[in-house]
């Protein structure tokens, strides 16, 4: 609790007079004022954060936080457990989805076991942060103990601890994997907003009709038998979490306590972010959502976080996936800062307005 | 005209066999079905126009087409008419908006004067494609002739002979410059619809109230005055269009009849795509709409067209900068498509249903 308290403690607030110099710069620019969208205030936030109007994303890497989850027991998932740890193996080996798009968009993936419920050897390239084999089904129990639930953070804050002593790390993405982890990331949102579950389920990797039911009543289930604590973001991951939510949470703050941007890709990624900045609000400042997930959940935990997605390219995959495909739009933000000249740099008029 | 027809009359449909591959590999990929949201369809559409499952979009250019507009006199836009001119030579050394997207995305600009109101030096490196400086006041008389609209479609046409000559184009983007031009892209798409001119009509660069009130009666004006012929495309262009219009749809039909995608930005050039579409159906087989613009209008562009856009950035700059902004996602989608293996290849039992 320690660790995790003095990173909390660490998060300084981005530059304010960066962040008016580079609104003034766009407003300069040969083009019309707010002409480029949502790419004009990102490119200020990634200039404060990082204290100069020349921004340079060199270094990015992709963290995959992958778990398992008693709560597939109760047939909430179409996928086997197995395939949580086969998708370790596959992100190692360069097959995966998150793996192409990271390789595309110039990023590294890494990724860390938080709690799957299999063996890797330790020589396997992973961060090896395993708090438990798979959480328990929360339909019945508590996923986690509270003291797992903190080592899972701390994992996650860990982790970027690590990469920025491997080097400087200018932009780090968070992604998933856990056979049945929008069931916990659906509980997260419920939990924390209160809003009927119905409202907030979705289908996952496509569950038909009948399992949509069982899932919403598993998950009403948990909160009435649980009752987690909305005031208590540890006490909502413990109850109703899972390992690599907790270590989604981590990278976040970890991040924000490194003083670098944090992107974060879908539906679970989002509910890490969402305890990140329930325990640490000042860690908003770094985070960006990616993209707008399929996953109906999605929709009220970044209105609860105040974030407004990048992108809305129907993704429902995980992984990292969105978050690598919206490095590139944060790259352009920060080339469009730095490199469209000025009315006065290229000597053309700004507007004028003819008598109305 | 023959050189217009004989384009048209090129155009092929793209491998039916190659699309439904594609699809099939997709579906058999290791992560759930349809998860990668618009990148599948999209992926499979340019496997189909490239013949390939491997496709590689390794030589990308965006041609920006200038031209001036009458109309301006009218005081529909906020910047003088100089500025166009201005910003051709911004293009050329690198500093505008686009030159700054277009490098972040790998592509080159190139520019192509079609009818604006100056004369470039020979020498200056832009495609020479004059018609006219600058088109008439549509409010009083028609944009430009029926011939001048022809020769402005088949310079786009050439533009496209051009660059194939010189060396393979794997991806083209549309872009457009000429100060006062949302004016006649509203006009087009409103002589097309029959939607009321206030419904479609945006704010340009800026504009306030009461020049946003002329701008809809000017247009009001000039559709009673010429009443374009929605059955005739050439019609609609030469009353109420623009050359650069005219370039832009001449390069999605070039684009098609070579059998290259090519990707259209955002208002302007998707009214040039608009042309070229009524003219040569055939071509939207090989058209990608890159972002939604701020422009209202744009909406009902995209709904004539059938394309629903990759992006929603808020954009409303043109220049190509939203086409520019697509490429990394048409990218995406080629490296989705040949490099994310099959549950098969890796080894990983796909979904099973349970009993429900």
């Amino acid at each position: 609790m320690q660790k995790l308290q003095q990173t909390i403690d660490a998060i300084r607030p981005p530059d304010a007079a960066i962040h008016r110099a580079a609104l003034q710069r766009l407003a300069d620019q040969a083009r019309p004022q707010g002409s480029l969208g949502v790419l004009e205030p990102v490119s200020a936030r990634l200039a404060a954060i990082a204290g100069t109007l020349d921004v340079r994303l060199h270094n990015k890497v992709i963290v995959t936080c992958a778990g398992d989850h008693g709560v597939v027991a109760e047939g909430v998932s179409l996928f086997p457990q197995e395939v949580t740890a086969q998708m370790v193996y596959n992100f190692v080996n360069g097959g995966a989805s998150v793996s192409v798009l990271a390789a595309h968009a110039g990023a590294t993936v890494r990724v860390a076991d938080l709690g799957v419920n299999a063996d890797f050897e330790p020589d396997l390239p992973i961060f090896h942060q395993k708090v438990g084999r798979g959480t328990a089904n929360f339909a019945h129990q508590p996923a986690m103990r509270r003291d797992e639930a903190i080592r899972a953070v701390a994992a996650g804050i860990e982790i970027v601890d690590q990469l920025m002593a491997e080097g400087k790390v200018d932009l780090l993405g968070t992604g998933d994997m856990g056979i049945g982890n929008t069931t916990p990331s659906t509980a997260i949102i419920a939990a924390f907003s209160g809003i009927e579950v119905a409202r907030l389920t979705g289908r996952g990797t496509g569950i038909g009709d009948a399992m949509l039911v069982r899932k919403i009543g598993v998950i009403e289930q948990a909160l009435a038998l649980h009752r987690p604590d909305p005031h208590d973001p540890l006490d909502v991951l413990a109850k109703v979490g899972g390992f690599e939510i907790g270590g989604l949470a981590g990278l976040v703050i970890g991040a924000a306590a490194h003083g670098i941007p944090v992107v974060c890709d879908g539906l679970i990624a989002t509910a890490g972010a969402l305890i990140a900045c329930e325990l640490a609000p000042a860690a908003k400042d770094y985070l960006f959502a990616s993209h707008h997930s399929v996953e109906v959940g999605h929709r009220y935990m970044l209105e609860r976080l105040g974030s407004a997605p990048l992108l809305d390219l129907q993704f429902r995959l995980g992984e990292g996936t969105g978050a690598a495909m919206a490095m590139h739009l944060l790259d352009a933000a920060t080339r469009v800062l730095a490199d469209i000249k000025t009315f006065a740099e290229v000597g053309i008029a700004n507007a004028h307005r003819p008598p109305c």
